[in-house]
């Protein structure tokens, strides 16, 4: 660390802390550069200023702060809020964290004055607040991401909605599909998603101010006024559990977790297509990169990170889960790691999110090549033995037949699509000419008429639902 | 494998498979030790024939199975499951899963007419829908046992509304608060997670049946029937997410892993409570082993084993998701492992959420213990600061007052409550006698008393909503 | 837990513990099933009777034990040994775990002399030998288990010697390689992993007996003795660490996850080799299963299943990592959970180990499609440029011009191997009749031929090497 | 993204990539802010500047490059260097990684001669290489730091070799040891770290150099020889493995895992002893922090951050674990994300370790509660059962005897010392006068003398080694 942050172990003279008045000591210089989080927490500065003047509206209501002291408290903060806008804020050493240095800035702008600030408050449930603003404004913003994510996913099925394609179990050829189905399989995940991030935002947004430290208030705040000023519909239950709460960050983290889950199986879809052997898709050249070595290569970068950075994100919350595990009631330090993991988290889920946006607005489909995939694996057998079904066929004798069929086509190299009814007699008496009908890329397709299945008519259906809803 | 499952390389006579028309040799006996799942998934049973009563409805509701014909399979599917619930089923070697199992039974009973069961069906969606149908139940039961435990707590918050304990941050005493209050901090947690639970219930509870092995079904099968008879209020809206989503899981257990975490954090408080040198508690002996060595030796076993099952409940969350990293649409066989890593964590937490809850009804308090534990800490500073801002000094001025007062007791072998006015005044003049009134735990828990806060009033306001709630 | 497992909250008549003399009431029911271990230290019933018996003959040579009765209590210990071997063991309901049932039954047999047995140890030493004795065994066996898979990959090496096919990077062809050198890639990765186990051998095998519960044991015992005669080479030289330490587990299973990397790895190509679009290999019916539904469905089960099982390690370890943070010493019963961990995290990497040998074994290789996979994607190019570069030409400018040329040649539809030197010397000058030997697949190949390169020659240099090493 | 990093989609006029040639429109910008590594990547300077300068040597003796060439290369890398180490270089937007932004400079400084630096090398084998070097500087200042840190243990423990504490298993008091014991045991697990950390630095010291993108080099480099050149006893036997191989990584990150699981626990302890019940230590003024709100409060911040901080270093080994698993070879980009993971978790431990080594520097020790705590408990009823052993009686008979003496002593309010012969008579005939000595904490400590004991002899020899060691 010394090397790194030239902290150094010793204590020299330094400032005093606005706790230390029942120290000996000053704070180690090595421990100050670890308990640092400043670096981190400087971000909040908007949610801790403004909760700070909900603080102050508070106290002032309740008689705590004259309505003079409020205004100047306020003013002061705007000052401070000012200079962190402008980066004209100059941070010191002894700044543990963000709060701590508005703080102190304030003081040396409008005078002691500055010091009934923290009355009846504590950074506990300071910082509690601070973040659940932040995270609010953050769910807020990724799940409008998503919308539009989805909004190209749709424009692009839309555009694509008479392009067959093959669709893979065990990435082997299964039945065809349409390129459209494929692409709002997406959309539907994504949906959940804001599902999800909607339903933890009812829990992030709960006003926690008024805890104190641990125990409550010492002051008769009335709470419920804080948080209408700060646009929150419930206040928390129990100061305990409210310090102590870190739930909506696991739950958030989670959620993020499931989102670059889904990224992942995209991008790994994008990176399957983009190879010279499916070649179903052209990815821009604006987001692919080359070989520092082969002059050749175009590569599929973008995808491979998000695929990468999924490992970040279900890392942080693994780091979120593990900091929790055990802690007793109610406030520990430990929970100051919260906020790295979190963050970045966020930074990286919503990064992804908007490339792959751009990535998938922007994707060329090689029609040419997906057509010629359908030929080939098969993908008409489940035709043929549904076929049988309707000849009157048990299922699974119908299967089994067509199962031979597969076999005896494979070994002769022959196509399912090219066999004649004769040739499928040898198999069953139950086959007539009827059967050709049935096996077209085409026919296969629309015959899964229920809903959610390929056909034409149901793809165009949920197109028509997504596009009302995201509108 | 070979020694532990009796399974043995190379291919021997065996029944063939249901879909082994194409193959040319059976299955290699390793891998079929390998791939069996039916340890894992036999407990599905009732799910599963449940799921074919109600896809054999719908076809004959859409004309293909005929009426005589469904009566027959659903006669011969209730035989099945009355052989399952009396341990007479005989599962044999080439029953892969329990799915299969089942339809092998079944076909054995009402001859080739069982093949007609799985028609226009996939084991996709059947274990797509056996698996939602399950988890859906768990988690009702889950969310009762819960309310059970809250009920609990409660109950004993309501026993002891007049016993004080130190509010503990940092582990160090901090403010005096009610043992109650603290108890219904995890009320708090379970509430939240009871929510958590029920928004992942309704993303469980849609119906994916009809969805085929990707790309919908061969037969014009009304899902929405289906759905009905299923007591689902929603379907699918596409089959290629239908198959290959397992969102539901990762939202299941990441839920699972916040509430582990939430006893882990209970565990870790009463194992500390539980020591020699806090004492607050007195665990039942029952809850308790001794020692192979120690004769003296009275362990708190139980909260210790719920603390060390967090890290299997955390382990197959990140187990799941680690497994759902980067596959390709739509089905993957890596999806098998999705049972023992989500049974289990639904096992386990459910089993940790009884014996706690056992455990918490038993639990004496030691109210001299907790007496004693509130002297000494100087957990009245709070006061005392405060009682200086009520006389006008600003409360970081105040802060640090107090601060050097702690200081000088400290050093003194002084106590906080002990001090008299004039020793109080040598540090500022504002101290008067009322000062005195202020530094007793009886007053300092009731001047919390906003929403959320430690005083009588507030917990017993807050334990009258939540026994009604949780009628 | 009461339906799962026939636990019943409330105790009723129960045969008393070992260690219940100083306890008031019986275990309750409900948590004698939640804490009982013995269905999965059951396997370790060997372990702990060869441990018992070198105890037995500590305590003889240090005299606390007649000879008389220390043979008296072998030939008990062997009688309990062979019933457990023939299943003829009756495990009761209050055994709660292997070690007390043993002496349970060894008491039974042999009478009170058997309670000399735990004379100067405790569970937690003899639990710490016992699966430090089993994971030595399972550690031999594994790194067996790979050096067969590496005879199998450098047998398929050795006959595929001739074969090239197209080295990726980014899943983009890059650079013609060998068949084998790719094989060989990861008979190297397992090397390094046989390396990891072996030295997480050396720091499981420690002997720990004689630590007793926690401080050491009240009687003249030679330990040195003991692990003499249990082939330790090294005792553990602190009683509290010794009884509470789990690192070689957690080592255990981070080299045992690094495998289940490694066969991911190999899983994720043979699924994309066995897809209709790259088609590089045919996996052996055997070894891949049919679908339910689509008859002509072959699936790479066996791959798949690894590559999802992987994710079961993954979640394996960090759920020992959680169990271990921040416990404080010495043991805590949190422990227990240890167990099922490791042991399934042991099962299933050799299982997976030994599947994929099996199938690694009956591979086919489709030569057609990897020569065809050679021509197309301009593998070439960087022989182009370094072609330049023996002309004079500085890489970096090399590398632009021939990417220029890669640029035309896609447009035009064209190959590299095919331009003519006239095309060329549009783009350079530099360009000769040389530059078309240097455009040739065998050429690019064999000009890698440092240590590490594809060169055949410096392949089967490796493939000597290795042959010799797993001999 | 766009808001935080001021990268904006679209394409505007960028300076062109080296890689640019066959490209048709520039990276997004959107994308290269994605993308850039070079906030992370650019520690590496030193050390791909060193293996620049190496790899400039292999060329000129392969006759690649001339002498002359080499020289002014190799002036200009120190050029380079010389800037970078006095914050003069100057970074550009379109520097998208350190190694790229060298080679520009360099190119910058001494005309396209810079462009002949990267002949025959890739940026795939550089990194491998850059970083190697890299993580094996770190291992070894690790491996230092934790000598040091150890040093300071023995320190402590020869400090205090006469201070007996309690035991504890389960929380619970168990048996008397000594402190100096206590401290040891961290000694032995840090001496495993070690181990493990040496263990894992003989895998990370392989030279990759000269495996080229994936398949080798073009030019016969001599790869022994650059490995000479920097300290590298082995060189990559497998080009596709060793431009595709983290294990080194992953492998470093899980010991690091380990030490920080091990400091968990040390601060676990800490925290509890510097609690007002437990009070066996004072932790130093300049480590702990007070509290913006009580002014009591001191908090012990130091050892709750570490803690907190386990759970960052665990999710970034599962992070990295994550984004291996299933990666087809052999480079991908989603290897980036290698290093941010990494480099974190080797910043944490290390400040971890260094911090944590002051603290324990200056740990004060209370005496006088330790002998406080050691009354009670009953810890010395093993040492009864024990005598009864010695009296003939079978362990487990005179486990329950003992046992029944603890439950009337509690109940009697009386401690175990106290008894007199004729009280423990009553319990036993065996008692005579003789038992008394036995119940002392020092004759108890002393009794455990075998390897490993807690007897002070033991404790004495073992610090004797341990101070040899680490000298």
């Amino acid at each position: 660390m010394a090397s790194r942050k030239s902290g150094k172990a010793g204590a020299g003279k330094q400032p005093s802390k606005a706790w230390a008045g029942r120290f000996r000591e000053p704070t180690d210089r090595l421990v100050e550069a670890f308990s640092r989080s400043i670096a981190v927490d400087k971000r909040l500065y908007p949610q801790d200023i403004r909760g700070s003047i909900a603080h102050c509206q508070t106290l002032a209501k309740a008689g705590v702060l004259s309505r003079r002291d409020q205004a100047a408290i306020v003013r002061g903060l705007q000052l401070v809020q000012h200079e962190l806008e402008r980066e004209r804020f100059k941070f010191l050493p002894e700044d543990e964290d963000i709060h701590m240095a508005i703080e102190r800035r304030l003081t040396e702008l409008i005078g002691p004055l500055g010091g009934k600030l923290h009355t009846g408050r504590s950074r506990n449930d300071q910082v509690a607040l601070d973040v659940r603003l932040y995270v609010r404004e953050q769910l807020t913003v990724l799940i409008e991401r998503l919308t539009e994510f989805q909004r190209v996913l749709v424009a692009q099925a839309t555009k694509h909605l008479d392009v067959p394609m093959p669709g893979y179990t065990h990435l082997q050829r299964a039945q065809p599909v349409l390129l459209a189905h494929h692409l709002l399989a997406y959309v539907e995940m994504f949906l959940r998603d804001q599902a999800r991030l909607a339903d933890a935002r009812t829990r992030v947004n709960v006003m926690p101010l008024g805890s104190g430290a641990l125990a409550g208030s010492n002051y008769p705040v009335d709470r419920l006024y804080t948080a209408t000023l700060l646009d929150f519909p419930a206040v928390t239950q129990n100061s305990l559990d409210a310090v102590s709460d870190r739930d909506f960050m696991i739950e958030v983290a989670a959620a993020l977790a499931v989102i670059m889950m889904h990224l992942s199986r995209m991008s790994e879809e994008l990176i399957l297509w983009a190879t010279q052997e499916f070649h179903f898709v052209d990815l821009p050249d604006g987001f692919c990169t080359g070989s520092s070595m082969m002059p050749q290569k175009k590569n599929p970068d973008v995808p491979e990170l998000v695929r990468g950075k999924t490992g970040r994100v279900y890392g942080h919350l693994i780091g979120l889960m593990t900091t929790l595990k055990a802690l007793p009631l109610s406030y520990n330090r430990d929970l100051q790691e919260d906020k790295p993991a979190l963050f970045d988290a966020l930074d990286t889920t919503q990064d992804c999110v908007e490339v792959m946006t751009e990535l998938m607005r922007r994707l060329k489909v090689d029609r040419a090549a997906l057509t010629r995939a359908l030929t080939g694996g098969g993908m008409l057998a489940t035709e043929l033995a549904d076929y049988l079904v309707t000849r009157g066929v048990p299922f699974r004798e119908a299967h089994a037949i067509t199962g031979k069929i597969v076999r005896w086509a494979l070994d002769a190299g022959r196509e399912l699509s090219d066999l004649t009814v004769k040739e499928l007699g040898v198999f069953s008496p139950r086959f007539e000419k009827s059967v050709l009908q049935r096996l077209t890329v085409q026919g296969a397709i629309d015959r899964k008429s229920q809903i959610g299945g390929t056909a034409r008519a149901q793809v165009v259906r949920r197109l028509k639902e997504l596009t009302k809803l995201l509108a």
